[in-house]
């Protein structure tokens, strides 16, 4: 992706968290933890793992250079590095570095380290997105508005429950990434995950390890079985997902047809967004169109990390390597997504008005539904379904309300009938305020 | 997919677990639980709800023909399906059909059950090759085999580690599937979400149908956040990639010119499978290898399901329906690739002779690493490693071993190099030990 | 997929076109095929080859049931085949079954006998619905609509242009599919490729096949280098992306806000399709909805083929066997999608006095550009723009019409701005007229 | 992706092809043809043309950094581009800028002038392999290695025939590239499709603007039907499995128990490339490695194409901005995978000795077919190879030689049985011959 449509795909925190920089860093502080843990585990003196974390926290004293430039050659570039570290720390403090590790064990765990933050920025926007729709759940609670269902207006509903469902959906999104996020593993076996080269202190320095790190401790490492790659994949692609459904909705409602919410976006400039060069007179929903954009990117990258976890022996042959770019691409985009649609909400400003005016014109459909519904005692449901489709056909072809065609039936309580095709939103209200509780709760509970 | 290839494709349980049979079952045990529901809120006569429940446990009474019939008309198979259940319990219970409910309803919920009933069904074969893999870490805990990485011969493991790491995967993956089965929420709000046709009752009706099914009561309908759906394709596709890595490796192993395991199936009539009519010599792991074609089916189907989250206003026109199928084939591919590994582990023969001879051979490799070590405090890391690999390069050349390369040199401790090149499997068998250990918790703790 | 659905995800022509029976009839053709091709070049008597043609001309003498209960433990259907039609022709004419061949030579190019039938058939549907573009590009060559970019009305267009841009989509891809399906090779190698078992006439028994089955004769064989595969799924996967883009448009002009077209579907027994049993009033655009959802489901099922291209050595260990169900299921959802479209097009009724309507509503945005135009010459295109924006906005809140704000100003001829404000179609009559040409000259030279 | 990655991922010609750089004078250049066919069709003053041609040519006079900041908030960074350029040529001749244009018009058309300059980049690499492939064909006609289907050692083949069966993979995939390429269409419809702000001379622009640009003139806009990008996704994606399957052979190959083939892979500073910093006896195939990376990417992005191919309206609200990273990514990750194949191919080393041997020591696998071909006669084919497997497993029982196994039967003519077994390629030689001729037509026509 460039820099040029940056702006568009990689918005928010996440691209931050995991750029080459961010990389550099991730896996130095890796090889840090690494000489600690095994100073801790008395393989090496303090004094060198002391030297190691001193050098990895000042890359300035690497040559990273020269790292880009024997990446590719080594396949990974995790062996320049070593020998950079190395390098920089001198002969006698250079046995604390990379000690008993592979190349594997260092850029496995530090790719979950920087999932582990750009995961963090992400969730930081899908919670404003939350907010914002708790807000609009609260604000809206009794608001009417027409529900749509197959893209055809259907029976009434409130604006309120249409935010609170965006807001269950968002909140199960975040907690599914928490789950995964406090589940992640530290990778340490060495060349091919016996352990070999630690010494007998293997499983005492993976532990060390995990600890420095913050991160869960496996039984045996998992370089070929990627279950924490799929895990992340997943509830990254399920989090996009959300982001699209409600991305949707809110182009779909901003339609100049529809027009019952508007995005109030501004640009840097304080200046409107979503002007047409072309059009002036337009105003396009430009986050949630943005959002939209980078969600629909994440299903392909899904597929391509969970397609990876075919992996050969004890390290794979091509596999492992592509989950890094494709991780990397999928929590830029997805970050990116939940960056515009925060945008999109923070901005969007609901128009009860026009909501309620739709609902009282489609008040026919409702009609229809209360007719058949008192023709189904004397001619029973599928027969009575059947007439009242029959006076709606009958009212669309003459030009009148279905209300007209209604009043002059004998076979009915007019009024009962009217009276119960008046806007009925059931428990939508008893339904926001459960939704408001769990999300308390949620918000609550959060560390 | 066609039955010719049923036996490949639609192996397992998971298979009739939703096949149309089963499906018919699921939507009339979703009616016959509503109406239940319905009656434990006092909306409808215990004695409807009776009758309801009656004509469900009992579908040749249903015009299920005509279900099918007009299922494509309708969109969904539902309002038929409703249709003739309110024929067949007369027009007195029929108020007891349906309750409150629109189509999606039923038909999500009914999905989930199905797919419930899939997952129990794939995950027993899970549990199956788990178990196959418990048994090889456990026999073959200290047996040496070569580790390979990157496709070429490393330094030596244990085959008991391999089978332990196969493990970690498979419990990894049957623990994300419980939990995700666990969370798995009944769908019920009427024509769109307001539980409007519920009279007052429909959280109530909502609770009871959840506990009727032992589903979870979410606060909001989910009829457009589609996270249950993508929850399971997350946990299915993870599942896919486990099966797939296992396989992978014993296809590799059982390589003509490898040839450390043989998968000793068998057909249906007793006779050996995965003869050649060509070449009556080959043995081919038909089973490890079927279970490669099924599980890279998943990745695909995954992308589909996480792309079809993206659904308008209270129900979609399109991405829903193709839920169906998309999922559906998910859950018979992974279950079918279940059901090859849990065989092709059943009958899986290691030569553990074969194995230790290559551990033998690749004994040079080794050493290249311990003249690497031994010549490091002389020469430095970079340098002796160049050093070593130049002196393997010499072997290699003049047709000798690096072993007597190596006597020769003067620079080093040989006998202390030849030692340390013994093969070394490190914490082989203690990472084995924790492997069975979790896995024992976690069968203890299976319900 | 189950049966139940099959009437919204099994439809069209191309589903029977790859039924268990088809693929029976396919790999019989091919077997007869081969054997008359043995004859020709003299490996095998004639009189057999007729003896194996009639045979396979009769499925009913082959224990088609052994070939399904064997198909599994072989890996493929084929050598079960063999078997059985060796034993129904009888041991002197067996020496013409399956002459030289490898299981893989009949599977594929049976595979692509019936994609290229199974093409045919949901070609025929693309071509319908291509007629009801043409037909209805015709009807409404300067019929103006509102264009829309972004979900929001812009400046008008003809619906003329807008059915002659569907028609150019499906066009284009009918054409790239008759490419692909003309390139179609045959198979024909051998146990490993070499043709060793064809006594010196392998090539010549190719050219002969391929001339009977109407396919290319390659170089070499294409066990394991995919392309007639991938490029099936990359035209099948184009076309099903035109369907969609069609269908969402039908979608989107038929919701109730816009209502510029219907869709006037019929089910089987002429009733009118798309009734919701909860809301009788509705009418959904099933149809064209069926389409959006079997046509999603095409790229998963690409991708999947596409990922299966990394095929090993002479014959793949999984990938080549996943592509029997993933091909087979892409051309039945393809063929689905273009069949529901097909439908949903041929009962569209646009409705023009509402489309009318709405472009005469919309001119306030016509309005806003002629000013913008009018005032550039003054202020700069910048600054024009900004003005421009400022009086819609002023409009609009001050609850005005555009046109009347428009005539209080004095910096710019208003009747000039406002003759450049009607409605301008430009140059839609003439592209609908181009694109009209071209599918007749793309009709004139089919076959 | 980040740089620190970029010497695997975006290495070869097409990751500059598509560079910001490359993307903004590619807009550029769209701009500036316009300006000329604007002219030509007399809008503008052809002085005013060549103002923007300058400009155009000289992207220091614009304020790129500016579009930049604005291209997210306009969504797309034409607006701010339009803007700048008009800045730099001053209000006289911005009459020349963006002629009757909307956005997508400059944006589609610089897309394909991007993807036309990183196929042709990429197809270099795929033609350099290609000729490796050729020079492998000719070099190894006849030197004979063993065939392996489903990772079994089977019957032999040749080595040549493996390479002309790679290289005729490589020349079809090029094929099809070329033909999309030529077919790609320059895109110009204003606002929405209708031309109406080109004053009547609307297709004349388009024609003249194609001209121009060497793209094809189509007789309606594509903004929604998006055949042109399908069309590369399907071609790319192809293009990436023959790849694949070509880079997967050679890691099998490499394997160190086949050790068929080796890399001779060098890095930039003529060091050897692939050695193991743990392991300094390992070489890697790093080059092959690395295509497999690259090109399992390619799967997923083409499903995001395709799926994005649902696009509404006169222009999409999202799926036509996901193009823009998605294809950009393609063609970087296709081109690395194809710069790859060619660095392994061209310093691959064949082992024909190491071939050799394995070829005689698998002879065991044709005297079973030998075997079975002289028994059929007699037993009949399906007895014949139930025998030929029985004597095989009794070889392997009782560790004899099947040779030694056949020469006690008196059942068969043993010296012929002998004979019949010795390595026979059949018509290898005359398949690479084909395919190398056909190979050199195309070379030949290439322009």
């Amino acid at each position: 992706m460039t820099g040029l449509f940056a702006g568009t795909f990689a918005r928010g925190g996440a691209a931050a968290a995991v750029s080459d920089d961010a990389w550099f860093r991730a896996l130095l502080e890796v090889e840090a933890a690494l000489a600690r843990a095994a100073a801790a585990a008395g393989l090496v003196p303090a004094t060198a793992a002391d030297a190691v974390t001193a050098a990895c926290a000042d890359p300035s004293r690497l040559d990273l250079a020269a790292v880009v430039a024997h990446a590719a050659d080594a396949g990974n570039p995790v062996p320049p590095l070593v020998r950079a570290l190395q390098a920089a720390v001198g002969e006698r403090d250079a046995v604390a570095v990379h000690v008993g590790a592979t190349s594997q064990d260092v850029l496995d765990t530090a790719l979950l380290l920087l999932a582990r933050r750009a995961v963090a920025a992400l969730d930081a926007d899908l919670a404003a997105a939350a907010e914002s729709c708790a807000a609009l759940a609260r604000a809206h609670r009794d608001d009417v508005v027409v529900g749509r269902t197959l893209m055809q207006q259907a029976v009434p509903t409130t604006f309120g429950l249409k935010a609170a469902t965006w807001l269950a959906g968002l909140d199960g999104a975040r907690l599914r990434l928490a789950e995964v996020v406090a589940s992640l593993p530290v990778q340490y076996g060495g060349a091919v995950g016996t352990l070999a080269a630690s010494r007998g202190a293997g499983t005492a320095v993976r532990a060390a390890l995990a600890e420095e790190l913050g991160l869960v401790a496996p039984a045996v490492p998992w370089f070929t079985t990627r279950l924490p790659v799929a895990d992340l994949a997943g509830a990254l692609g399920a989090a996009a997902g959300v982001v699209a459904t409600v991305a949707v909705d809110v182009v779909l409602l901003a339609q100049s047809e529809v027009a019952e919410v508007a995005e109030i976006g501004e640009g840097p400039a304080g200046q409107a967004r979503g002007g047409s060069s072309a059009m002036p007179h337009k105003r396009n929903p430009v986050a949630a169109i943005s959002a939209r954009a980078c969600a629909r990117r994440a299903p392909g990258l899904v597929a391509t990390l969970l397609g990876a976890m075919e992996q050969e022996h004890e390290r794979a042959a091509g596999a492992w390597h592509s989950e890094w770019p494709t991780l990397t691409d999928l929590l830029v985009t997805v970050g990116s997504a939940a960056s515009w649609l925060a945008e999109s909400l923070r901005g969007l400003r609901p128009d009860v008005g026009r909501m309620a005016e739709a609902v009282s014109a489609a008040g026919e459909g409702s009609l229809a539904g209360a007719l058949a519904e008192a023709l189904t005692p004397s001619l029973g449901r599928g027969a009575a379904h059947d007439v009242a489709a029959e006076a709606a056909r009958h009212a669309r072809e003459t030009g009148r309300t279905l209300a007209e065609v209604v009043a002059t039936r004998t076979d009915v309580d007019v009024a009962a009938v009217l009276a119960a095709a008046a806007p009925d939103v059931g428990e939508a209200g008893a339904q926001v305020d459960a939704a408001l509780a769990e999300h308390e709760q949620l918000v609550e509970g959060a560390p």
